[in-house]
């Protein structure tokens, strides 16, 4: 059994340093550690101070976006990067699947009622058995979201880069045919990540494309989204609903037209926060640790000249 | 093969007429017919006036209470009384799961917001995973809600009469015990039958007995909670929220304190409706023109005497 690394957690935090302990691991300064984990997403600059006097030779970003690292270019070759891509699918599955629902049963519209509500009132309320699901992207949060799905027993139609086969999915297309099949969806998810090929995919074009009971649900990122073309189909009535998690601009201004419209539903970016990926992210440090003192390939690593 | 039975459908509706089409059923008027579904909920004695003049041996009922036929004493021996216990139990537990994820998420606070949410605002939101959700009454709803959870990863555990096991569940204890079980639940679904045993089973001591975070949802009966104590428990924060498809009394009337809560939400009776139970209705009555046709035990027999 090889020396156990001596890691540095950097800002301090409780969570990841119970996984550091959980791996047997030396809790140590960063000026005598093997590795760094580095909890703050919002500041590369600092990280790049302490990798200066810091004999560290992995990083462990415990997040899955890292855009601002690559943009402050303090990634390097001199270090081997991970990061925590992966880690929050599950509860960003959760969230998308929590925002079908409040579609299908308009919660939205009883959440925002001061009086019962009569039956004409929610005749557009439906079950999920029968409708199709068409998911965009078909990585951990579509293929997650696919499993919560399977028992409400809806069709489920996927859309990715390559158009291989998505389990839990009847079809998979190629994302160059998503306007051919855009129209037998009831539900749309988006859990794209943005590329040129992504960025505003749902223009007015493709909303038009969309049936009129269909909801557009965006887990993914804001830019995949036209919104002032999402705002004139949600305004006309043109389609059921939209569930944002994600918007384009982030934060949304306080005075968007989004923030009125009875078919539309923003979440302010929370379908995953830290506590809920706490379990998955300490074990997955937990299991890192183990790699590295073992010479093992490291999961979530970051392609430094691609930047993610 | 015996002969077709001869239906009539009243008040005339297409939905089912289509079922009585593919069981291959004459359809006629009721003084000709051999069994009579009845599709007025409302209209107890409507449908007692249209039995004088029918030779009717069988009434179908398709819904799944039939309060009003007892009480207006409409059901007698001289015929043989089906009615659609069971059929609606999917669409409820999907109610419930979309309410579950609902607090889980905190959508209501979300679809009421104005301006984008920052992080504080969220941190009551959590996963379901691992958390432990308590099913009281273990009937067609109770049993669809375990199957809708599984892929969440919550822990599960039930509450019925006998205390016989719930599959899916973990522990299932008789509803005598639930004092003593109803500080592990994180979430709390009624999905119970209203008997003298549950009614106001949520009183004030057991609202007491609730975690701190933890939510009640009703969509059994209203008047297995009590009201006022639930407002009492939501005013003082006592509990996380409530998501009520029923309430006591029902309508909940305008100038209700329910409305009003920030943590609380109402969806006036709406987990199941007409519309969502169509295909499972129609199978239902084709089932059991055949059934008929074929001299065998009808699904969803009346017990005349106890009223259900």
């Amino acid at each position: 059994m090889s020396d156990l690394p001596r890691v540095a957690v950097v800002p301090s935090n409780s969570d990841v340093e119970r996984a550091v302990a959980q791996a047997r691991a030396q809790l140590v300064d960063p000026s005598e550690a093997d590795a760094i984990v580095w909890t703050d997403p919002t500041d590369p600059d600092a990280l790049r101070k302490t990798l200066s006097s810091s004999p560290a030779r992995w990083v462990q970003l415990p997040f899955a976006g890292i855009e601002e690292f690559v943009a402050a270019g303090v990634l390097d070759h001199d270090h081997v990067w991970t990061c925590a891509k992966g880690i929050y699918g599950p509860a960003t599955a959760e969230h998308a699947m929590a925002l079908l629902l409040l579609g299908a049963r308009q919660l939205h519209r009883h959440a925002r009622a001061t009086r019962w509500r009569i039956r004409g009132e929610f005749a557009d309320a439906r079950r999920l058995k029968g409708d199709t699901v068409l998911i965009v992207g078909t990585g951990g949060i579509g293929r997650d979201l696919s499993r919560l799905l399977e028992p409400h027993g809806p069709r489920i139609i996927a859309v990715n880069r390559s158009g291989d086969a998505m389990p839990g999915a009847e079809r998979t297309y190629p994302v160059a045919e998503l306007q051919k099949v855009v129209h037998e969806a009831d539900w749309i998810v988006l859990a794209a990540a943005l590329t040129p090929e992504t960025e505003r995919i749902f223009n007015a074009t493709m909303l038009t494309l969309m049936r009129p009971n269909a909801w557009l649900i965006n887990v993914g990122r804001g830019r995949l989204v036209d919104t002032d073309a999402l705002v004139e189909a949600l305004r006309a009535g043109r389609i059921g609903g939209a569930a944002l998690d994600v918007t384009d601009p982030e934060p949304l201004p306080d005075d968007h037209p989004l923030w009125s419209l009875d078919n539309a539903v923003i979440t302010s970016h929370s379908a995953n926060t830290w506590a809920m990926a706490v379990p998955e992210l300490t074990a997955l440090v937990a299991r890192n640790i183990d790699h590295f003192a073992r010479g093992e390939d490291l999961e979530g690593l970051v392609d430094v000249d691609a930047g993610y």
